[in-house]
């Protein structure tokens, strides 16, 4: 597989730390962040622990496919560092010591007043007859070389070491291989819409979708994520008008195109709109528990919107500190729509906020009833002069159900404050009658 | 490569978004967790994007050198999920309606009252004559088949999905092919204690520390993991030994032992003494915005043991819902040990709970004074007759800081349900004078 840019590149890690589950991977990411400005995408990674001839064999296979191979890890001076060697077999040539990468090793040793042991002196000894990439913040630099046509290059495993490898040697390297960068994304934000239904709505609506524009979903539970790739010309030509189709099929499910590498999530856009109206917010929670408090909580700056919340996990608590009257809760239960408008009042009253949200519901695994079962939630929002509420239908594991009710719960106040007509789609589910 | 159970067990992750650097891989590490009690340890692991051709080439090259084959990742309801689709190519059989999946699928939509819809019914669609793994909590059903020798298992790629098939079909079936497990693993969670310091420590108080016991650590902030790994018949033997030395160096630090899969957290731990003892909790929250309730709620059955949290951002809110005096508050600030004590004491008269705790600080980024820089955290708690409160200090990033803090919220409860003596290590985090 080739991508836009026409090289097939793909990585190699190496590492027992990587296999046993100790550590999680970040380095390819690095590497695929790195590349992406180029037009490049990885199209495969491979992940072996420290044996050479599982090494030596990967290698082999790889470079009889790729146009580069990138090896991550295995520079450095233990033992059970066997990239030079097994790069080595694969080349069928010796190993000796690399005057260039000996010089680099001790100008670093040099500074950091570090004698240079037997241990460190390995990482100079190469494969005869490969280029150096300089490594400018560690003592293992990286080296390069042709193999069956494919360019191997070898990098440290230690993230910042890699970091600086890439940027410095690289890159620039890989940029001169590529024409020209093709890469354009656009990625937004969804709340309430799931990939499946979403993915009928496109085909039914846009059976003519450009196939120049890569339609992709992240689930990242409760958001979904949707990207718009082109990775041509012809592609990124294309892209406004497909984004305004997607932009009008997704309404306001939209959170918004998401224009820097930071997800924001909802509770920042709620606070980012209340901060701009100059309104506060506050929260009366009983099946979320302080989720959507802490959700807002978690943005900076959200004491100026926030002041109050209240968890009010029993009946009681709900009469005494939200009003709550007894003969509703006795009348229709903790969980309906009469308990959170009042709750939602409530808070309202207690905190003299502008916008007030309330949630009670069943969130599981007990508690549930025929008439009732989990899932169920009554959720109230607005403000004091109009308090709306609705019953919402969520059945799932007690963390996602919390997890989807508080982000709801901010999403009707997003709505609210964005004056949004329509009604979301989540508004729908309903428990099976 | 074989390991100790003499099985070479390889996985092949699938997904565009885990090749172009927006998502870091975490299920290869769940999976390398769960092999790991039964001596397995991952061989290679190969990651590709959804293109059909290369996921065939794949597993046909991996099924040709590997006893297992986990495939993760590719069974979902859209077109970019190939996964059945490529192993259909291998086994060179047609794609079917599977009748046991597609009951599971019925069920799955009927419970949500979901339509089962055209993209959905996909999921059931498998290559003819595979066996189904049951997904406990999601709509993709897992399958299995033997290829070349091979058993492949087929498995979803989203996390929750995945751990509870783990748990219920592939770790039980594995097992079985294992002819003994050679690996035992003594796992702790500790809170309180970093692993520097911990390493430290233990370095000096154990320079006889044996080579057939493997220490490890992995931070789950705000949580560190201790593992005692023993991989031999040798270590098997010494492991109580040295369990009981760690666990006297850990101290009250160690939340215990973790005997089963289920990281349970320290939220899990208060509920569970609170349960056992026949107690109520309450919380007054100000710089975790109710992050403390959050925690507790997130436990199920919680709500036999905590009635009543209230967030209170603002002073005026901890004045009028706490009683916190308007003197004190203008006296000695609202991140004082005065205006703490006075919140936990009005959380206790409000819910009437046995135990009670506050928490007043400053998250940051901004609000830091000289005084009180970002990072200083008052922290009361108790029962109504034995109130006690700590300055604590964590200078970290806002979520950071809030996850700690609320954390050790949690473990001071902890710690007096206990009636541990001692005083946690974190109680000395100063800042600098």
């Amino acid at each position: 597989m080739t991508d836009a840019a026409g090289l097939n590149v793909q990585l190699l890690l190496t590492g027992d730390e990587l296999m046993t589950g100790d550590i999680v991977d970040s380095n390819s990411v690095m590497i695929a962040d790195a590349l992406m400005p180029l037009g490049l995408v990885l199209s495969r990674k491979v992940v072996v622990g420290d044996k050479l001839s599982v090494l030596v064999k990967e290698i082999e296979w790889i470079t009889e496919q790729a146009d580069v191979l990138i090896v991550n890890g295995g520079l450095g001076p233990t033992i059970d560092d066997l990239t030079a060697e097994a790069l080595a077999q694969v080349l069928d040539v010796p190993l000796e010591e690399h005057a260039v990468a000996m010089a680099q090793l001790s100008a670093w040793c040099e500074r950091r007043n570090y004698p240079l042991n037997g241990p460190n002196k390995k990482q100079a000894r190469l494969p005869k007859g490969v280029g150096i990439i300089e490594n400018p913040v560690g003592s293992a630099p990286g080296f390069k070389m042709i193999h069956s046509g494919c360019l191997i290059m070898c990098t440290p495993g230690v993230p910042i070491e890699l970091d600086a490898m890439l940027t410095s040697g690289i890159v620039p390297q890989l940029k001169g291989m590529c024409d020209q960068a093709f890469t354009q994304i656009k990625k937004y934000q969804v709340f309430g819409m799931g990939e499946a239904p979403l993915q009928k709505i496109i085909e039914e609506s846009y059976p003519d979708w450009p196939q120049e524009i890569e339609l992709g979903f992240r689930a990242a539970f409760p958001i979904l994520d949707v990207k718009l790739t082109a990775r041509s010309q012809a592609g990124i030509d294309l892209l406004p008008v497909w984004q305004t189709k997607i932009e009008s099929t997704l309404g306001a499910h939209s959170l918004g195109e998401v224009t820097d590498e930071e997800s924001t999530g909802m509770a920042q856009h709620v606070v980012t709109l209340l901060v701009e109206k100059n309104q506060t917010l506050t929260t009366a929670e009983s099946c979320t528990g302080g989720l959507i408090a802490s959700k807002i909580t978690s943005v900076s700056g959200s004491s100026n919107v926030f002041e109050a919340g209240v968890v009010s996990y029993s009946n009681d608590i709900k009469h005494k500190v939200l009003g709550v009257s007894q003969k509703t809760l006795k009348q229709h239960g903790a969980v309906s729509e009469e308990v959170v408008l009042q709750m939602a009042a409530g808070a309202l009253d207690i905190s003299g906020a502008d916008y007030g949200v309330a949630v009670s519901g069943i969130a599981g695994p007990g508690g549930g009833s025929e008439d009732k079962p989990v899932g169920t939630c009554w959720l109230a929002w607005g403000t004091k002069a109009s308090l709306k509420a609705v019953k919402l239908f969520f059945p799932s594991n007690r963390a996602y159900f919390q997890d989807y009710i508080a982000t709801a719960a901010l999403d009707v106040i997003r709505r609210d404050i964005l004056e949004v007509k329509e009604t979301p789609r989540y508004f729908s589910n309903k428990k099976p009658s």
